[in-house]
């Protein structure tokens, strides 16, 4: 059973795959697919725990009266990344993406806490 | 040396900041940046694991003429990754925008090795 349209295939490892060789790929890619999950699983932890420690750093700047923004840190953030992203094999531009991925979500954080004075840990989990 | 302007703050731990208290929400910003900085590094890893996993995807179903989107399998994940961030703490939308950005750089990974037939692991790294 290759649910194969021109626009998706379906890889179902439990399904009937007529050719041997086809069959033998579709076990590979559950294998992946396994390896993929496992890492999404771990990526989402951590990045619970990353959205703690900006939540409490977005409190205790609220606190102090700073500014959201720090371009020195950013421009070592981007920095390190970069040279972290090189050193495991990553695309840097990834990492880049990953950055302003991460950044993003953490700003609207911070600006939410210091407008709002809201508790930082219903903030992190439900804004 | 508080760095303070009306655009943005540079905190600095080595600083000279005259408040006490303020000097001490700088340590606290300081530790906690080390912690996001320690998260970073474990997650670029990760996602290294991650798109050498995908790339073999990529060459797999291209081998196999299976095409690049699996959407059962990307509902399977949505579901998921948002068990997982409910579980960890993590508001569920930023698994999702995770998701997203994972998923648009695989498949952009994947386009071009079924498209162009090269090398994947020169594909994962530059391309």
């Amino acid at each position: 059973m290759s649910e194969h349209t021109n626009e998706q295939t379906v890889i179902d490892p439990e399904g009937d795959w007529q050719d041997p060789e086809t069959e033998q790929i579709v076990r590979q890619i559950a294998y992946l697919r396994q390896s993929i999950d496992n890492v999404d699983m771990a990526i989402v932890a951590l990045l619970a725990e990353r959205f703690k420690c900006t939540a409490q750093v977005g409190l205790l700047k609220a606190r102090a009266g700073f500014e959201p923004a720090d371009y020195q840190r950013e421009e070592y953030q981007l920095e390190r990344l970069r040279r972290l992203a090189l050193d495991a094999g990553l695309d840097p531009e990834i990492a880049q993406t990953y950055r302003d991925f991460v950044v993003e979500e953490a700003k609207k954080r911070h600006r939410k806490i210091a407008q709002e004075g809201k508790d930082p840990g219903v903030l992190d989990i439900f804004a």
